[in-house]
């Protein structure tokens, strides 16, 4: 299998994130361990202060999360993620999560993520996200480096 | 007002909760400072793996801790929470959040929130959540005690 | 090796903790599992502030976890801790940190460690710890359960 | 009082860190918002697997993290720390922590600190700290911005 196959099989392994399609999120894998994910608020995803409910920042979080720890073709599975909460938002704003690979060695790998209000580019929220790697490939294990 | 007046105010406020009735969580305050979130999982809400998307599990112990948070009538907004996933479960499992204060003084509060598979009773995952507590109250402060 | 060898074993393995004994904190096993930690402030482990250092309030807790999580003889470290500071302490007072296993399945277990100020009894902060354990037995495995 | 004296004044307060003295950590701000930390690990600082502690390890970057977040002269208290430990050192190394504020504005402010291995480069842990500014200022409020 050349590379351009296990890039387009990842890529559809992680675009069958039911939930990310439930909540109308865009994932997308900028390169192996880093993922993008953006979403429109709606008045669905709101908590009983008419803010942004945490569910919602962290679900788009949690899919950047997944989607880079999972972008190597090994299975990942999340341990903990501690998020900080830094600033509100509400129906109509536009959030964007990026998760950035820290480190990943053995069975264990590292990824920062930050959830930012699209328009202003202020911080909604920063975690850190910790998985465990599975001995299970979802596409053929990488070879090349 | 008195103190169901009170009660009924703070739980209309509580249902309130958009994403809550969105996903079809259920909400209850069980006592001031402990409440109960129950879920039961649909295929909607599965990630990539098939199992429940983490962004779930958080946002039903999310729910769980705005309840128990906001249950003294006061308005407190998630700072952290720190979560750990246990146990995968998937579309037809029904979940349930407990949470429970730990202490709360001043402008601070700290919760244990557990998150249970209803059927078996096994730990899925299990969080620290804590809230900043603002001057504002949106049910009548209760001086009583 | 019959079970009291075993015990021994294991708490002589937990006894050579370097940074305890520098401290001056006293650590035992409560049972498979569970551990107590207790240390007397002094005034060397202080902060700017003039209240009890976080690195001695977090070392106690990890003291701890460490006795906990290696508790059954099989070798345990740290991956992640969220610790919530809940209240100051200064020189003189005497802590004490206890560590309750939540789940130990396969390679990941989960602990929650209370600190509490021995005197008054106030929580003095919360955490929760998770480990990954490795093949390697540093007392023989014990397999009657 | 100018520039400089506010930043003695400051300086000299981070320098009273009495459990910093007793391990031998320097701690110097580098800019506000921003500081460095290092120790020489020595055989005082194992656990007992004979690996630097992770109370020493979590230490050096509470250290950092004071000293950034207390570099405006305004009293920061510590809520929440969560760390993840991803590289084992031991005696003889030398750690090096910095922390780095984030966001910084009312009562909350959020710092990322990395603790590395000095001679490899290598991330020791990475942990994001939340703390709690006070009303309190130890050095003269400065209104310059």
């Amino acid at each position: 299998m050349d590379n351009n196959d296990r890039k387009r099989k990842i890529n559809e392994y992680i675009q069958r994130d039911s939930f990310a399609r439930f909540l109308g999120a865009k994932v997308e894998i900028l390169k192996p361990g880093h993922s993008r994910v953006t979403l429109t608020i709606t008045d669905d995803m709101l908590n009983f202060h008419g803010l942004t409910h945490g569910g919602v920042v962290f679900a788009i979080g949690d899919m950047a999360f997944a989607a880079a720890s999972n972008s190597h073709g090994q299975t990942a599975v999340a341990l903990n993620v501690g998020i900080n909460f830094l600033k509100a938002t509400t129906s109509g704003d536009r959030l964007v999560a990026e998760a950035e690979e820290q480190t990943a060695a053995g069975p264990i790998a590292l990824y920062d993520i930050t959830i930012r209000n699209d328009r202003t580019g202020e911080l909604v929220a920063k975690s850190q996200d910790l998985v465990y790697r599975k001995k299970e490939w979802f596409a053929a294990r990488d070879d090349s480096g």
